[in-house]
């Protein structure tokens, strides 16, 4: 998985919305993992984070973990984010894990933490795979 | 509801997140509609407008639309976005709409269109009703 | 459309889960409508619907009417149910309503309303649309 | 927790859903699971097991699971099933998770198994913590 992990992570580089809210991509593991250290950009107009911060997080962590599982470009199908606590002023890291990588379908889950450890929030996806090669 | 639109547009314009992104909130007709125009820091890394945006259209656009029926702050439970097709370079709108505003718990949906009027994602959201008040 | 309706009346004619809660299929305006009489059998154990009822109904009334555009077999990938009221001894309705059918994927959406026309419970699904050529 | 144990398999004994398809509720280490021993009821109309019941098994484990930590009805909001394969002829077992019991919320996953161990079908739920007592 070396080179897949090498050319998603490039992939990953080249992402303008990543970049624009602060968010790091890394793996350990077979997984995805994403670092968004806070910033007051996150929030929404009562101080707390954005829930469509924590649906990126999801969509994110649970893309680059099945996407570790194939060499065609998948297209995320729907997402769903579960929001379990109001979370403030805290960095957050979200986690990937791969529930099934299929030869046409795949789905993965992912949860965010505050870095102090706190579940702030839960999601998962399903993605399509095509017949797009990742660059 | 003249007064809980101002409010909400109020509270919206002290939204760190939405400015960020380019997103503008206007109301018509009982929705809440936030126009984005496209701009390269919304892409992913196949430049492609990012899932997560789309998701946080549809959270924006469901919870101002739900908010509108109460004067204490609905908390997002969970939201889901079902993306239909890969927009590149488009200006976005995304329309919320009401499905129920119970005394507990309020339910809505989006849309989000391109302004060529592509059907892009679809989404809907659950939010509890919290016994705080806005601002 | 008429060869298509036909084909999925005889379809769902031999579904045994249908007949053994009571459910009936009719097609109405490109769309699947699900009667399902209330039976003491639909009950959970504090004597109203069960969730999982309406989540069949939901699943049921969006697959009809996503098939109604297809010649193949379509399998759904994911399917989501809002409960709105709780419900007891009601008889209820469904109707699904297209999303979007596109060449790989579908998705529809679906309402459960009480005879008397309360909103019991909303819902949505994704199909994938498979090379498996209907009966 | 022996008497939300005993009281949870009281309620679910009255329930007439789970005796009509043929599950049957136990509890282990802090989670539901349920038995669902196949049988020509549960298919849909292409001989494999309908998707209704794959999300009744999820809600029916995730409740069950969740409701362990309370002393008065929760009530479903929401839950979303994802089918990871066509299943056809096999028993299942569908097991619980508890995400995160709050004072007013409570969020709940589930995974459904066919007999010889195949990940049929995964779920998620969320829950409102009523003021209504159990029997």
């Amino acid at each position: 998985m070396i080179d897949r992990t090498a050319r998603l992570l490039d992939l990953y580089a080249g992402a303008p919305l990543g970049a624009h809210l602060g968010m790091r991509l890394r793996f350990a593991d077979g997984r995805a993992i994403v670092d968004l250290p806070w910033a007051v950009h996150l929030d929404h107009g009562m101080s707390g984070i954005h829930g469509g911060v924590f649906g990126t997080l999801v969509d994110t962590a649970a893309w680059f973990t099945a996407a570790l599982h194939y060499d065609v470009w998948i297209a995320t199908i729907e997402f769903q984010t579960r929001l379990l606590e109001p979370i403030a002023g805290e960095d957050l890291v979200a986690t990937g894990s791969l529930v099934r990588a299929g030869k046409r379908l795949a789905t993965a889950t992912a949860e965010v933490r505050t870095a102090s450890g706190t579940l702030a929030a839960v999601g998962s996806a399903s993605f399509t795979v095509t017949g797009v090669p990742l660059p």
